[in-house]
């Protein structure tokens, strides 16, 4: 069997998985709906993943972890200092969110309050996720100025205040707690330059 | 019919619609599991929610958002200034949170990521609580001595501060990212009176 499963078809599995969890969430998505938009055989699904749909979600939050960073990264990269990369971070969120039409936010945060307190292999998949993240942040802030020891805390104040921006944004179709949130942390960012 | 079905029985049904939409989502949640929880014959549902599981839900969020409006005002009133209001807020959230082994946060900020693009009157309904609590909270901050008008850009960042943390919180099973949403604010807020 495992001769005709070439990796094309786990890679497309968890492509579709990646895309149906970030809009209908775990819970909503079930693995029949997943290996039919992957236009892949049943089997396959515990062919790759013989703990079901667990074991293939915990890949897919690590899979849109990875691509998300590259997004972000991409968004930030041209940040000249500490408050460039604020206005590029929150201003790139806030122009893809309209683009799409308030739907595509953050891929794993749905997925991340729906398993919190169920499934503690993905809840530590959400984690992981989110702790590369701040320290894909931290690294970027430094490569522009910030001090090494203000770099974390930094981090995980843009990075919640992304989050709680895309849940409120979300909900009331505008961006106005995107741009809140820019400014805000515009400010908290000036404040540690301040006292460096 | 309705002579059997008293007014108590659909507080009930709300009631266990709450907790459950809270720890499960709104997908992950079936009717029958509600009516089962609430101890009401099946029929009651469809009696007083003649819309179904989208009625119900939207009758839910609106009583949770009501419920959690008074937790944070009880939470916040002994509050002497704006910067002791900031502390008391991400405090006692986080107090909360561990109490609760991480599972009480936001009761709809799951719910509220879930529809925000397959459920437009439910969307509505999670993005009129999120204004009723931006309103609530831009009023306690006035009666604490904020000035008007930055009593709702204050507001609006506290919000998406505490959704954000929760979310980060939970998948991390840590409350430091309500600590460092509470530091970030405290300067936000302080500068804010600076400038007053």
């Amino acid at each position: 069997m495992a001769r005709a499963m070439p990796a094309e078809t786990k890679d497309r599995i968890v492509e579709a998985g990646a895309e149906l969890f970030r809009r209908q969430g775990y819970t909503g998505t079930g693995v029949k709906q997943i290996v039919a938009e992957a236009n892949a055989p049943f089997g396959s699904l515990y062919h790759f993943f013989p703990g079901g749909k667990e074991q293939l979600a915990a890949e897919v939050i690590r899979f849109s972890g990875g691509m998300y960073a590259q997004v972000v990264v991409e968004a930030i990269a041209p940040a000249k200092d500490p408050l460039h990369l604020v206005e590029l971070f929150f201003g790139g969120a806030a122009r893809h969110l309209r683009e799409t039409d308030y739907e595509d936010a953050c891929p794993i945060a749905t997925v991340a309050l729906e398993v919190a307190s169920t499934s503690e292999p993905l809840r530590q998949a959400t984690a992981e996720v989110f702790e590369a993240w701040i320290a894909g942040l931290a690294a970027s802030l430094r490569s522009v100025g910030v001090a090494e020891d203000k770099s974390r805390e930094l981090s995980v104040a843009m990075l919640l205040s992304l989050e709680g921006a895309f849940v409120l944004s979300r909900a009331g179709r505008t961006t106005e707690p995107l741009e809140v949130a820019g400014r805000a942390m515009a400010q908290v960012v000036g404040n540690a330059l301040a006292h460096c």
